[in-house]
């Protein structure tokens, strides 16, 4: 087959084919690379400092340096990395399935925590990064970069990976951690493209303090337009099917439509400047709400495992993509003249990134602390250090943020930006593989007691297994510690903010949204559906 | 939101989000045009004239009228049909599915008719279209087709559209015509596609008997190894999954691993320069029959309605896609200088399809019907009729085909090659809306008996809902009758040849193949699936 392949590769001729070759060509090797990632990863499951995402990664690296070698140094990239790509099709299933399959209970007993370090904390990072850039690389001669693109870095250097965050901790292990890191990183992706697109817009050389308050109107104007936009396009599905009772006539038209709708919501936010991946991301969790209850056994089990499948392999590719990416030959000719100025280049963005997230990681989950009454809802110094470590991982979005800022803007062939682009792929690299390989390690370090679970269920990985059977026992649960805790006044509000809203929310919910929208113990149990006795 | 799309079609200028906008729009709409579709597919599941496809193309022909009256007659279409689309994106998931959810008793079954009606039938039909286009056309004046753009004539227009076959028929309903009509439209695709690349490559000028056997021998090479690279790939799927047991670890790794394999079966046959379809048709029958079993409950239920699902989503972005790309305006500025021999020259080729196709399903089913004993294994003459309707339908393979040939060959512009385009949409658009819209009464009014059962399970569409479990208690069935059968000797073999090679390949399976692929119970039962318990 491999004999085949190069021979073709050699004649090129007339194809019998109607498509154009080299296309076929590398979605054949990337279709190939894709199953060889999880054979290997899963038959490199066991071992605790190799993730997924880092196998996908070293095997996108050795592909790089094989296909470098066959053209003789050439090309390594066979699909250039495409903004479009990784924007349309990858980060939305991505995104979706992570909000379909989280804990909802211990997202939103969390949300202002979240929002906090999401969004106030992003901002600390990324004014640490931008002042740490413009006055260590300003003294530093590396090309004409001006404000702007020192502020840019900031915001592409603040947008950690909540993809390979997924891989690294674990939901059923630890629920708490991984719901502040995670959501922290949704909010945090949105908040950084959201200050990447703003500054774009903005005219840097006139800040004063009406364009900063317009800013911030603006960024609170994205947020709860784009959780809106989320929450309308979930409530619409459930509504939909709820009326027509599509499972009716056929799973998958329901599965479809939840699939369509998902994409829509998503498509329809970027569409209207909005953040996707914000709307996305509620649309996930109110689909898995109130739609994924309305839809027939089938449709149930379908869903819970397509939307993990697609996830997954978005998430393989693209780690595959970013190392097979890294090694493109033409961005590394401005880096080979001075390899010295690079690699300090890149120490410096590290330690920038390494400060930034100090700089809001301590001082924020002290601020969240003083809220909390009891001990065991405080974050702990232990769990801080890991939320600090856990998010220092850079991934796509900074790859596709500094691809849009540094080779878009015309001038591609500056040293200043080929160095910027090569950094980035640098700090990216580093960061996922040295800082990834280590969060594991870390972990059962820092908190032994929570790792203690991991020999008794040895094979549970990235918590896609039963999550929204978990949120469905969790909410039961909840009903329970609900009419326990039974609120009478303010000064509950005061004391138990959390749990006073998420009360009057169950009691809304119960009173007129599930009712309206379908939910668990409101649709009709329907013993003829026609795929009820085959979804077994 | 219509007035905020069309704001921001005029404004058009900087954008929050890093992705094309105009590939944005255009997505956004197609989603939402799909959301409608399976809406509207739904509501008028009862109607006995309309099915799923022709809402689709009607939906996408309405758009492309909007379009066209809002751009003012400038452009209906938003995406050109590319090529690449359909056959690497849309045709792969299609077919997959089909030989996924294929009743494989059935069609083994009638496997020698179905070959012979795929193979030699659309040769038949080929040659038919071809010398009456010959004698026809060129007597009339329409600019400077030459014999190798007849014969592509002819090729174009014996691909019937098994997609639309799909639709139509009902495998539960009419099992046996389900089989004969769709596994001779995927060998027809398959045929289609092998003949007019011959044609593309072969030297037209000089044809004698070697050049003729040549091609025949292409053709067998191409039919037998594109087959064995399907069950290849299906045999190696399944023996990985039941060797490294990946379901001890994720649903999501199999589901994914059955994906990617099945997708790379098809590119691999396209970059060997074998059919695809073939391929993946045959890959999709082994991977239901040994890794279908080998994987977790779960594993099943998704799969089977995730493919299926996929499938549905292809299916009608396909026809709402020739609907929208129809009304696309440059086309039609040759046509519409002389109406009458556009309406003409469709018409013909309207009427040469349908002689094409008489003239090969009564010969051949005539000889099919000498080879059976029993009057009960005979096809009726009603059936004859049927099946030769069923089969007129002209779909995306057709104008898939036209574009490549009178669009890609340099010279677009020439009268010839622009009515020949027209001339086909207009057979699509014509056999798909009026043929396809009197299939079902027709079915109803011919085989008034299998229609009785129509409305004792109204809705069942495309009998996608069980076809997996169904074939499963067939092939106990299967077993019955095989021991009843219990063949001695040759003049078996030659009284009821099927029914043999059917029990020995049985043995054979059982013997051989199942202890070493799995399938269905050679897979020992694992009760601590992760998966088992919430696959229900």
């Amino acid at each position: 087959m491999g004999l085949g392949l190069v021979a073709h590769l050699v004649r090129l001729g007339v194809l019998s084919s109607t498509s154009d070759h080299a296309s076929v060509v590398s979605i054949n090797l990337f279709v190939a690379l894709l199953c060889a990632c999880i054979v290997l990863g899963h038959l490199l499951e066991e071992n605790r400092w190799v993730n997924e995402s880092i196998t996908a990664l070293i095997i996108g690296l050795c592909t790089g340096v094989v296909i470098l070698l066959t053209t003789k140094g050439k090309s390594s990239h066979i699909l250039v990395f495409s903004e479009d790509l990784f924007f349309i099709y990858l980060l939305p299933p991505i995104i979706f399935n992570a909000g379909f399959q989280v804990k909802k209970k211990q997202f939103f007993r969390n949300f202002m925590t979240i929002t906090l370090f999401g969004a106030v904390g992003t901002m600390i990072s990324f004014f640490t990064i931008s002042f740490g850039a413009i006055s260590i690389f300003g003294r530093m001669n590396i090309g004409t970069l001006d404000v702007g693109d020192f502020l840019a870095i900031g915001a592409i250097f603040s947008a950690t990976d909540s993809v390979c965050t997924l891989q690294v901790l674990n939901q059923d292990e630890t629920p708490l951690l991984y719901s502040l890191v995670f959501g922290e990183g949704v909010v945090n992706d949105a908040t950084s493209v959201v200050l990447f697109n703003a500054l774009q817009n903005f005219d840097l050389n006139q800040i004063d303090v009406a364009v900063v308050l317009k800013f911030l109107g603006n960024f609170c104007y994205l947020f709860l337009s784009s959780t809106f936009l989320g929450v309308f396009a979930g409530l619409l599905s459930a509504y939909i099917i709820k009326k027509l009772y599509i499972g009716r006539h056929s799973t998958d038209r329901e599965v479809a439509l939840m699939m369509l709708m998902a994409y829509l919501s998503y498509m329809l936010a970027e569409l209207l400047e909005l953040s996707g991946i914000l709307t996305v991301f509620f649309c996930g969790i109110v689909m898995s709400h109130y739609t994924w209850h309305n839809v027939t056994e089938s449709s149930r089990v379908t869903t819970k495992h397509a939307f993990a499948t697609l996830s997954f392999i978005a998430e393989t590719f693209l780690f595959l993509y970013v190392g097979m990416d890294a090694l493109d030959i033409e961005k590394w000719e401005f880096a080979s003249d001075s390899p010295g100025k690079s690699i300090c280049i890149s120490s410096i963005l590290l330690g920038l990134v390494l400060v930034g997230r100090a700089a809001f990681v301590f001082p924020l989950s002290f601020l969240s602390n003083l809220t909390k009454k009891t001990p065991l809802e405080k974050i702990t110094w232990r769990q801080q250090i890991v939320i600090w470590w856990a998010g220092l991982m850079r991934g796509a979005v900074s790859i596709a943020l500094a691809y849009n800022k540094f080779t878009r803007s015309g001038h591609t062939q500056l040293h200043g930006n080929a160095i910027m682009i090569t950094s980035t792929i640098t700090v990216v690299l580093f960061s996922t593989m040295v800082f990834g390989m280590m969060t594991k390690p870390l972990i059962q370090f820092l908190l032994p007691a929570s790792s203690n679970t991991v020999p008794s269920e040895p094979s549970s990985p990235k918590s896609l297994h039963s999550p929204l059977l978990t949120s469905m026992q969790g909410s039961d649960l909840e009903n329970a510690t609900a009419s326990i805790v039974r609120p009478s006044s303010l000064r509950m509000l005061l004391s138990k903010p959390t749990h006073t809203v998420h009360y009057y929310w169950r009691k809304f919910d119960d009173a007129l949204m599930r009712p309206m929208f379908g939910g668990r113990g409101f649709v009709p149990f329907s013993p003829g559906s026609p795929t009820e006795h085959t979804g077994r």
